[in-house]
């Protein structure tokens, strides 16, 4: 549980996305991947929930993101279930993509008793591979029949395609008396750009906040987390982060203790995301400070998680500064080098634009350790970039780019 | 020469940089680079030479672009010489960077008989270490000694790091009676994004324009030429493109005629660059077409290049063509998919935003004998992407990602 926060308020729970009372999941395999794994998912979520969501902001998205965004918004977020589908992105297959949609939802919505309008659906998988209607229709009925409050934790592997490792986590606070809880699930296709694979996030909460407040806090808390592995403006035809809030109205007072408690679960499953890259060895966390404002901080911190050249340095454990410092000024933001200080873990390589007469065999030997943790506790590589006296830090995290992930990516539809 | 567009006016000569009367060059093995190879080469202009150039937009450069950039502007363009040394980028090295690029052009300019605010220098090599300034100087003697009009190839030769092939052209035409001939060279640290490497291109025109028809005209060359195999905004710290006009003033009925000269030698070169891609095997040639605006096509054609998948994918002949409508569609240009058309060779894999029932193995083979023909005639793999009904295109080019890319890259400075 590395990705874990810890935090005075919040602690960890079991039962990931059903951990609390209300929601409930099921999965089943309804042969969609010809592996015959689980392939199909539901979420329900008791009457009254309120829905917020974030999708791709690619040009060309899947037509079941296009129906979730007109249902949302239709239902003014009050939406009860969503259904997953692993296998096939159904993106890029014509007419075909937004019937297959409307079947399958207008099917579920049928089985639980709601309108089809009060049910989303999202796809993972092959772009332009159409979804077998039928398995899924078929599939309709067991995942009814099989929905509990216990199924959260398999709907976690129901969702993944190319993932090595389950991303789910549930934490639980107090707050002023009451028990509250918060769980969620994700999936990356298992790359460190979610833009341009598939990512997958669903969060719930047994407690409500007004829409608006609900809306605006997902929104803060995917931009930190999310959208802290993402090369900016860039998304996949599906991405999609769907967080249901639900229960009775919370006190105004516990609202910033709320949006604590959504970062700790999205930054952990950003961050498992990104750990469980293709073919990586290591998680990169970059953090940049001293920058003018927020966005830029952030965005030199994506540019380095997201060269190439870092990344392969990183894989090699070779401590190529330069090759940061590039990264980092190519981001588009204007920065002084003579006020550039640069750490790898707590070892500091550059001050004030110039390098230190730092310990080679040091950092080398730090980075072997961290990418040898293969353990999930300990293969974090820190970045530390100084960039001026401004008053504002990001993170960004990635992860190293190997021989492995060639492999993987050049033999994906074949 | 595959890279070379053929032209009804402009045919190949040999000769390179110093294919004309009044340019000379030279170039030595100073010992700057460990391997003793050549590492430091000159570029000697005639009196009265223009020159136009443009440099990395990263908000990290080397103290010789800022020096570069100065003394064209303060001489109003009116330069004689640029000293390239290979090994050392010179960048992030503190005041030592300024001062050896002080020292090195005082002493070049003396032995030229110029003044040194008449002398460009451009550096390459590993960011971070600077040049061993002693062996600079004690090379710019021999150096000066050894220029001559037939030394055009060589110098080639020498402003190389890591590429495999040398990047040259010399072209001539018969303008109005007058034989014009414009010849160029280049590097790539053999990183298809130049972006992060560095990439040096220097051009000599042996015909005169007005300065400021010749500023504008190398501006929009290099913009789909060397600036179509670059990630925009994303440059390196030393990148430079340099270009020299020389000789009688040119009668204006001529200037579209050194457009395409100039366009042609820059395309040859941003290409050859492209195609020396570290552990590539393949050029990919993306043509977006349909645009509204060519900025957005040319946009939509660098994301498709820099993609990480679509690399990949190629790498692996797989016709992965959900990859490449997914980074189209990442690019930040809104398009309609059922307007996109997509081709690969000359097989169209989708109509109207849905795949074609193309014959799989037919592509499979198209790409396998592509990325086969090492021998550089025909290792080209075409890509064709019709994104609307609107009337301007743009090409940008990349290759392959490799296995042989990781082992280069984690391995640089160890």
């Amino acid at each position: 549980m590395s990705n874990f926060e810890s935090s005075n308020i919040w602690s960890l729970v079991s039962g990931g996305i059903t951990a609390h009372d209300g929601f409930t999941a099921s999965c089943v395999s309804a042969g969609l991947k010809p592996s015959e794994k689980l392939d199909l998912a539901v979420i329900f979520a008791p009457p009254e929930t309120i829905c917020a969501a974030t999708f791709t902001q690619s040009a060309v998205r899947a037509h079941c993101v296009d129906l979730c965004i007109e249902r949302i918004t239709k239902q003014k977020g009050k939406v009860r279930a969503v259904l997953i589908n692993s296998g096939q992105a159904n993106a890029c297959t014509g007419a075909r993509g937004l019937e297959d949609s409307l079947k399958a939802t207008k099917a579920l919505a049928e089985r639980l008793g709601c309108s089809p309008e009060e049910v989303l659906i999202c796809s993972t998988g092959v772009i332009g591979v159409p979804i077998p209607i039928q398995n899924l229709l078929q599939g309709i009925d067991p995942l009814v029949n099989s929905l509990s409050a216990e199924s959260g934790e398999d709907a976690a592997k129901a969702i993944l395609t190319t993932d090595l490792t389950n991303k789910q986590i549930s934490i639980e606070a107090n707050l002023g008396g009451r028990r509250v809880r918060i769980g969620g699930i994700a999936k990356g296709s298992g790359m460190i750009h979610p833009n341009m694979a598939t990512m997958l996030g669903f969060l719930t909460c047994d407690a409500s906040l007004p829409k608006d407040v609900w809306e605006a806090m997902v929104k803060r808390v995917v931009d930190c987390s999310f959208n802290s592995i993402t090369v900016d403006g860039d998304t996949s035809t599906n991405d999609s982060f769907i967080a249901f809030a639900s229960g009775d109205l919370l006190d105004e007072l516990y609202f910033e203790q709320i949006e604590v408690g959504l970062k700790i679960v999205s930054t952990f499953l950003a961050k498992s995301i990104a750990r469980d890259g293709e073919g990586a060895n290591c998680l990169i966390e970059v953090k940049v400070e001293g920058a003018e404002y927020q966005k830029d901080a952030k965005k030199i911190a994506s540019s380095i998680c997201s060269s190439s050249l870092v990344k392969t340095a990183v894989h090699g454990c070779d401590p190529n500064w330069g090759r940061i410092i590039a990264a980092a000024g190519s981001a588009g933001i204007d920065f002084r080098l003579d006020e550039v200080s640069l750490w790898i873990g707590s070892i500091k390589l550059m001050e004030s634009g110039i390098p230190t007469s730092f310990n080679r065999d040091e950092v080398v030997s730090y980075m072997r350790q961290k990418i040898k943790g293969i353990n999930l506790k300990d293969n974090t590589i820190c970045f530390r970039l100084l960039v001026g006296k401004g008053k504002n830090s990001a993170i960004a995290w990635g992860c190293d780019l190997s021989s492995q992930y060639v492999h993987i990516n050049s033999k994906y539809t074949t």
